[in-house]
């Protein structure tokens, strides 16, 4: 029998995941904010993933592939990489099914990150820094220990269980015109596209990505992913390429990715932290910093955005608050 | 005709207040963080009024009172005195009903309240520090311009306006053991206090006051309020004394009031910034710090808790992000 991880979602798988992560995952707010729509000019719904467990949306797609393993296949645990919300989303998950988790993570990658996988219980297998290095770890656990491997967003599991938010939100706001979401590896994205192209209206499907990290976006110019950049930018979440997968849902699916440099991004998420007293980590105000830049498109139009993350370093955040003009500068 | 808001105020006038403020005050959420409610031994219920609309809870008794004018008394206006968060939610009341607010401000007020107060289109009004100059800047106002003198505490439309936000926790909630509020000059703790004695089961009551400002606590104790102390905390929102009026509901409806000094308040804050990601000012932070310090008394049970707002001047925010060793330092 074929892996079902490797199909290319539908809408259904949405809402098998959606039932399957009910009771675990949170059920995020809808929240607004009349300053930002009169500084916007259009009518902004955000969806708040910054307050799901584990503080971002990846829980959904990590519990949805968790709990859509087969009893066997889960007794033998989970392996995935990520220094980031992915792999404090795996460990949770696994935590809640009570099965190992292990999560291979680059050396030098930010302690408290580190110290959230290891407070759900994960085991955590060192690895060199780079793709290959991650690659022949995860490659070296499964072949010792077994398990099953779940990637980020390369795996229909997670990229429905992502669509879940999508689902709520519109489920929340009922028609909106444009949907906005951050794109990194495109799961996010993916899931969100599948959930607005089953919806009766027509509704535009954006993502928004950093200038830095603009693989994705120059990857549908040139029709096809582009694996061989390096990201520049502050938005940690952001750094990935699109899978092929990925790549192939959001060629059909998404109506265009907009950009926006990581001055901007700044800008926006404090706005968010100051007027909507909200945590976020800078891959989540990508979008508003793109309708802020953009206010004709945006006009009078009801934008819903994911805001997908608050895991922002608490050293940084307090830099990017003290200091908003220098708001780019990295430690 | 004896003024209405001079009044003590009823469970009636909660609801009515919530019929008056519908479609101007956000409902806001209930949050909960399985890691606090391990960390605190109990189950932790955050009815998130720093989302609520000018950044605190202050906009609910603000609204009540503003949309409670007769027709002729609010055309000519409203009067308050608050530096802090009830001035930029007189503000924003009157700026919805079109009517003119005019707010006296303590010469040395931090400009970002301030821009917040004008942005909503209120006048300024400066005036000397301390009470008695506030006071003859309000008695100077009034005379010279007629209004209405909405105060921020002591005006029974404003504690039954306060009392929603316990309303709506309790309609989400269902059952609580405990309801905790921060307690400065008494409005909030007062209007949840009517809302918990009007539940079928019996709720605990508690206030929670920094060890700096325990005049509310040692009111209780040696019967009237207390007026001539000078208050040295962090929580700016919670300097204020209680009122007669206050003093009367909470001596009839309130169980008692715990204390928390500054660390403790500030540890608490970043707690919730960083496990919930929410963004509060210390003063909401109050009743986690006393939760947290008296495990023992709160063990198991169901405790409902007012984060009253999220109004943090950003470079404190930053500074208490930065150096958790060096939270109760002030500029």
């Amino acid at each position: 029998m074929p892996d079902p991880s490797l199909r290319l979602p539908a809408i259904a798988d949405v809402r098998h995941a959606a039932a399957r992560i009910a009771g675990h995952a949170h059920v995020t707010p809808v929240l607004r904010s009349a300053t930002l729509d009169a500084l916007a000019g259009c009518e902004l719904l955000f969806k708040c993933e910054n307050l799901q467990r584990a503080g971002a949306f990846k829980f959904r797609g990590a519990c949805n592939a968790v709990f859509a393993l087969e009893d066997d296949a889960a007794r033998a645990g989970v392996v995935t990489q990520s220094s980031g919300n992915h792999g404090a989303a795996i460990a949770l998950a696994c935590k809640l099914r009570r099965i190992p988790a292990t999560v291979v993570v680059p050396e030098g990658a930010p302690q408290a990150k580190l110290d959230a996988i290891v407070a759900y219980g994960a085991r955590l297998v060192r690895c060199a820094p780079g793709m290959a290095a991650r690659d022949a770890a995860v490659a070296e656990v499964l072949a010792r220990d077994g398990g099953t491997l779940i990637h980020p967003f390369d795996n229909a599991e997670v990229i429905a269980g992502q669509g879940t938010a999508a689902l709520e939100l519109f489920g929340h706001a009922g028609t909106l015109d444009v949907l906005m979401t951050p794109v990194g590896g495109g799961g996010l994205l993916s899931g969100s596209a599948l959930v607005a192209r089953a919806q009766a209206q027509r509704v535009e499907v954006l993502g928004a990505e950093p200038q830095g990290a603009r693989d994705a976006h120059d990857a549908l110019e040139i029709g096809h992913p582009i694996t061989d950049r390096n990201a520049e930018t502050v938005c940690d979440g952001l750094r990935g390429h699109l899978a092929q997968r990925t790549y192939d849902i959001l060629k059909r699916d998404v109506d265009g990715i907009l950009l926006a440099d990581d001055d901007a991004v700044l800008a926006a998420m404090r706005l968010v932290w100051t007027r909507m007293k909200l945590l976020v980590e800078p891959s989540s105000a990508v979008p508003l910093a793109c309708v802020l830049a953009n206010p004709a498109r945006f006009r009078r139009r009801r934008v819903g955005i994911i805001l997908s993350g608050g895991n922002v370093d608490p050293a940084m955040a307090g830099q990017w608050f003290s200091s908003p003009d220098s708001g780019n500068s990295r430690p």
